[in-house]
């Protein structure tokens, strides 16, 4: 899919307090030979392709994503303007046998993006040769500075946000998978990311997660500026009303984004919030629904839920769409599998754009 | 009130990630001559005056607290260990005729703790003369480093949160109170700070707005950790719900605070919520109850309603008691205004105390 389907944040649209990356990217691999670890390389291939030169891994790695072979001097030919770090490691460290390749990158004229917990500048390597080669070292978990407060001033331009029923279930697949659909349909959409992978892809954002508190609803809002009437911005949704640990934050994003549409997204068969010791069950849809929409009307009284997107990855084909089909039937809502995609997340995608389809159902 | 009546956090409770700071404090007015300018002071002196040891203005400047007046030198010798910027600025600047002060304070040996937006180590002077003396330089707008991530584990102990249908209604006064006034009933409390001026009162806590919001919910529940079954953390509230700018903060602070009772703090008469261009009107008492209790109940199912706080400073004695006897016919609540006290306030420590008291209202 080409990139311009997906929008782009930051220069084009001329958002302020908004993180801009320089593309397109050279992918780097690193050592990393398990493709489970380079998840970030992988989806800026798949959502952004005409945003990927080529990819490059140390030597020896046989790690491939099946794009252009080059080092940092063939990709900077080839029009690449930032390596981005697609590769992960335990505990978001960045690995000293890395070092090396990404000031080769420096040198050849390449800024570094990383979505890594250790800022690329606490190296004194790289902070260095950044500065004295005039590169940038961007960390895109790193807020941008001048966050302004929420106002709750109503904006011009349309917003969808994926809201879920716990954290890591889809909602960044979902508000990609709806912008390029919403596109497809002859819609204009924007994808509006709100964590660091959405941010690579998209090419700017806000990681709401880094923000400083107070400012929460403020990123949110700096993040989907007015626009024309006609304009939906897709909001990747974060976290979950309904988790101890995250739920302001998916407050925050709410309120700030002012939906006109909120899209659930549930794993089908989850029973219990991930990644906590202690026993917290998933929420029904229907309690998730009622929750974010009592929020949701505080800062635009119109707003509606367009449908579900369910997660089905742990189904077959037809035990999915019997879940879909039974999930839909339940609710009275469109409900649908975008990874899966076909007739149903053809509905969904209808009923968020038009509010007479989503009643028909 | 002796300060040991409203509990102290830091050290005696052995609180991880939460600010400690050293008293007994010596209130600075600087040159500031309008005691609405010197709030903070104020509020220290009434809240905390056995851990006020003096108060100290520069020179000509006739402002008094009714604190025994002190040099640096002279406080320190009564046993003072840090000075406390008691006055605040348009803007929160640190105004440059403090700073010889400040160095003052710090050469006779006390400490420098600040709730201005700007660091005191912004200041180069502050800053080397700090590092020369072995001075701490402490802001109490920044958090803790070292802040966890929530976990939803339930802690032992009980816990009171207030909670506000808009921000600066009282929240604070209203906890500072309650804890007060538990203490005086026999019960174990200890108040909980989450603003500046409460963790000046407390000595210490978290301020919660300028958390970055992935570890809201952690905050708050490293500030009230495990404790004796019979033990009340009585825990400053922050913002609302219902404020666009300030929710995902009040979210957080929720569900961190697992409370087992919630006051709900109102101001009569407020009709719109502060601070914002756009018109948002203030949400009604029951709403609010709604509201909290569906998010409390996520982390507590046996949460519950204490009674109503309500702020009537803009009535006369007869309107006051008008209005919150109304109020707690019309709820069916106790409510009571805690700067006036008397019985209705009495009811409502009962009510939060016993639930058995608020059943019987």
């Amino acid at each position: 899919m080409p990139a311009s389907r997906l929008g782009s944040a930051g220069k084009e649209s001329g958002l302020m307090s908004v993180l801009s990356l320089p593309r397109p990217y050279l992918l780097f691999l690193g050592d990393v030979t398990d493709l489970s670890y380079a998840k970030t390389a992988a989806g800026l291939r798949d959502w952004v392709p005409d945003q990927c030169v080529a990819e490059w891994a140390l030597p020896g790695n046989p790690l491939r994503l099946g794009l252009p072979v080059m080092n940092p001097a063939e990709a900077a030919r080839a029009g690449a303007r930032a390596l981005v770090i697609g590769a992960a490691t335990m505990g978001g460290a960045l690995r000293p046998a890395w070092v090396p390749a990404l000031l080769e990158a420096m040198e050849a004229g390449l800024d570094i993006i990383s979505g890594m917990h250790m800022p690329l500048a606490s190296i004194p390597d790289l902070k260095s040769a950044a500065e004295r080669l005039g590169r940038q070292l961007i960390d895109v978990r790193r807020p941008p500075a001048d966050l302004p407060l929420g106002t709750g001033r109503k904006r011009t331009g349309k917003r969808l946000l994926t809201v879920g029923t716990d954290c890591a279930l889809g909602k960044k697949y979902t508000a990609l998978a709806l912008a390029q659909a919403f596109t497809r349909a002859g819609a204009k959409a924007t994808f509006r990311a709100t964590g660091q992978t959405g941010i690579l892809i998209a090419g700017g954002g806000v990681p709401m997660d880094a923000v400083v508190s107070d400012f929460l609803a403020g990123a949110a809002e700096a993040l989907s500026p007015d626009a024309p009437a006609d304009h939906w911005d897709i909001v990747e949704g974060q976290g979950s009303l309904f988790h101890p640990s995250y739920a302001g934050v998916s407050l925050g994003l709410l309120h700030g984004s002012q939906p006109d549409v909120l899209v659930i997204c549930h794993e089908f068969g989850r029973k219990r919030i991930i990644g906590l010791d202690a026993h917290y069950p998933i929420p029904s849809i229907e309690e998730v629904i009622e929750l974010n929409l009592m929020h949701a009307r505080r800062v635009n009284p119109d707003v509606r839920v367009g449908g579900i997107s369910l997660n089905t990855s742990k189904l077959s084909e037809d035990e999915a769409r019997r879940a879909i089909e039974t999930e839909s039937r339940r609710t009275g809502l469109p409900c649908a599998d975008p990874i899966r995609g076909g007739a149903a997340f053809d509905r969904l995608v209808e009923a968020c754009l038009e509010p007479e389809a989503a009643l028909a159902q």
